[in-house]
């Protein structure tokens, strides 16, 4: 038997990846949840249909996306990932010896325990003593941090699913003011925008929702060859330091991806994308 | 009647792409050629299944392969493609108004003919007084370019297929080395080396074999959504300038792609692509 999944990444993409074993497969209160041992990328976790983290490509992901902010943040102390349950955002804060505790936020229980299960390397920190796992909605969470029980953040990394279902109000204007409400002062955010090829006015919008809330919004791009079209992008929102002279220390211990070149090299955008996010 | 296009990037990868037409499908002497009018990309030219080009993703390729080295080198005047019968690498060439002659070596000539009729965009520079097209091996071609009757060029762009049948022998430390004789002082090779990702080896040993042969090898990358893994590779092997000076004026007229910024930039590898290049 020759086992292929494939993903309908829009209505005339897709992409297939052979299979050896599908681990888990099931429906939870959210979605429909997977995990398979595939060829080319090792185990993999996807969501309704859509391709979450394998482990041969995650750092490319996980690794630009959390050490570009928390090394432009002078001294992160507090961090808050909304999404992730894979862990692997997580996993990359905890390189930051400044960080005193990281808090997940994941809406759906069996993102985790899938990841804890299947995915040790991504899921690894989540029984770190600094972390906190919370089960709730991104926005909610957000909404109350910053005031009362919840103190603010250095830095809140928005690692979503696409804009469906739960994910959708996680692009908007509103939702980035709350981000900015739940920052302490010189915070960062940091979020997945899509892709600058298929996903061009969402891209376009979140940036220009960003940069509206933010007094600084810088674009960044990786390349994820599990993700549509491969090219990945990032907006940065920063109530302080610019990514582009950071002002952190950047990860301890090793990384695939990542390098402080890297950092810098990420924000030399493609003329088109430039043009795309043009006011 | 839905049609798709789908390509066996590897014995446990595939993407598919939705297609309105097939426009050319035919045997050449050397290849099976496909044309296809496709939703996602624009028109498409495929050999022997595997994709060349798009419309709508190629500037991220072609720019990126011929930009950096000529921009590199401080006044190039004679240009070779080896490979690269769409035209697109010759488009970009023409764009530095210190070219002379640009001459398109391509085995193929049903490849330049296709381009000609379904991609104008790409060929439109074939017909430009600076260009020879000549139908010819480019190993062979390279052999006796440098001596006798074609004088040395400044700079030789390897737009080759995969690394399968005709194309077998671009990759090697020997055909480097005839690129070598067949540059000008100063001179200037790029050749497409593949995926880090998906092609490591060969990617490998194609980088160190230029770095055998050249004083300066420098590997650098761009994204190309549909190529495998989307991750390129470009090894930039140099008898004079260092890409990282650019000594050069930069292309004329508008890229979609290419920036100043981003040619330094695509020489920030990932940490894994370092890695894999260490001597």
């Amino acid at each position: 038997m020759e086992l292929w999944f494939t993903e309908n990444q829009t209505a005339s993409l897709r992409i297939s990846v052979k299979a050896s074993k599908v681990l888990e497969h099931r429906q939870t209160g959210y979605q429909e949840l997977s995990v398979l041992e595939t060829e080319p990328w090792g185990t993999m976790l996807a969501l309704d249909g859509m391709i979450q983290t394998t482990e041969r490509d995650e750092a490319a992901y996980h690794e630009m996306m959390v050490h570009v902010p928390l090394s432009t943040h002078p001294r992160p102390r507090r961090v808050a990932v909304i999404g992730g349950g894979d862990g692997g955002a997580i996993r990359e804060v905890l390189k930051h010896p400044s960080v005193e505790q990281a808090v997940l936020v994941e809406i759906d229980p069996a993102v985790v325990e899938a990841s804890r299960r299947w995915l040790p390397s991504l899921s690894s920190g989540l029984d770190d003593p600094r972390v906190q796992v919370v089960a709730a909605d991104g926005r909610a969470y957000v909404q109350q941090a910053g005031q009362g029980d919840v103190p603010p953040f250095d830095v809140i990394v928005v690692d979503s699913t696409d804009p469906v279902r739960a994910a959708v109000g996680l692009f908007s204007e509103e939702f980035y003011r709350d981000v900015r409400g739940a920052l302490a002062p010189g915070g960062i955010l940091t979020a997945q925008t899509e892709s600058p090829y298929l996903n061009r006015e969402l891209l376009r919008q979140a940036f220009r929702a960003a940069a509206q809330v933010f007094p600084l919004a810088r674009l960044y791009l990786t390349c994820v060859p599990t993700y549509p079209s491969g090219l990945w992008s990032f907006t940065l929102g920063s109530l302080g330091p610019d990514p582009l002279d950071p002002a952190g220390r950047g990860p301890e211990g090793s990384c695939r991806y990542y390098t402080p070149e890297l950092h810098r090299a990420a924000f030399a955008l493609p003329a088109f994308v430039t043009e795309l996010i043009r006011p």
